[in-house]
């Protein structure tokens, strides 16, 4: 069995410490935003650089002096603590990321969970981003038929609309209506209801 | 002189009487979110349909007893007092919008505006939103070349992108970090300009 983990906001909190709660929501729906803005035009920026460019988003809005430090705190971001639920996991786990290879081989290696992982499939593959369907498909090309593994919406809808199988992890508030009428394959509440729930 | 406007947010104004701002912003974000994401996914939802999902995702989030009025509403929006300008411009003018194009030409019936434009060229008719490059081209192959007016940096963005040129009509906050590096030929404050700017 081939699971296939998100990695922001799924296997580590996309929080950082000592920025308000308002201008960070504001950073990742930006991040987001130039995700999707970037893959319908066409015109591929790293999500390193994306998440750059929605950072300077953030300081022209809120008009903030943070500098460039915060950018080192999002490459140190911290893992959910159910992410231990995956040490006894019986399956084949990849990353499956909107994520640069490299910077998200770096975060894994620095929590100390980069043995878990046989691999880190990113969307500079196919230069595409979440909810692509290019992504999802390349991905089960090219690894195998797998079961994503998400507490993001979009994420969940992308896998499903591509043939894949979804769970959906609610790790906060999110509404029903969020997944576009395609909905996840089953919902847990926390990493450690994924071997009751898929493995047996 | 092709003039393309944008009419969501540039002719006309998404605020609805009643409805809260915070609301007000959130269904206007999810709404154009819905539409990357759709794109994104290939699955074409017209914008009335992604008009009431996105309705439906801030009606859970705010847990709101807003009925399906408020689409009524969203049907009768006001032209800004600056589309007076348009009556006297030297140029063929288009409505270049992610709206359905019934809809759109209600729109303009009800507001007394429909005798200023050429046509209505919809995301309908490439199934694939803003800022798709494949609409601004298909426009352009179909219509003829122009020059999109817009006050949604993500519009200018893509029409940039896709060898349009673009004036960027700014409305309210904006933040040039918004344009992802894809800058528009001209700004301006006002419609009014436009002649002035354009035409001279």
């Amino acid at each position: 069995m081939i699971l296939a983990f998100d990695l922001y906001g799924t296997l580590f909190s996309t929080q950082i410490p000592g920025v308000p709660r308002e201008v960070m929501d504001s950073w990742r729906r930006k991040q987001l935003e130039y995700t999707w803005r970037s893959t319908l035009m066409g015109e591929w920026r790293d999500f390193d650089e994306i998440t750059r460019m929605s950072l300077r988003y953030v300081r022209e809005k809120f008009n903030l002096q943070m500098g460039d430090e915060v950018l080192e705190e999002w490459r140190r971001l911290k893992p959910f603590p159910d992410v231990e639920a995956l040490q006894n996991l019986e399956a084949e786990l990849w990353v499956l990321t909107n994520g640069v290879e490299r910077t998200v081989n770096q975060i894994l290696r620095d929590a100390g969970l980069i043995h878990l992982f046989k691999g880190v499939f990113s969307a500079e593959r196919v230069r595409e981003y979440k909810p692509s369907t290019k992504l999802y498909k390349t991905f089960q090309g090219e690894v195998g038929e797998g079961i994503l593994i998400s507490s993001n919406p979009f994420d969940v809808a992308g896998a499903k609309r591509s043939g894949m199988k979804a769970v959906f992890v609610r790790r906060g508030e999110f509404t029903l209506a969020d997944f576009m009428g395609l909905e996840p394959d089953s919902t847990v509440d926390s990493l450690w209801e994924i071997q009751r729930k898929l493995i047996g």
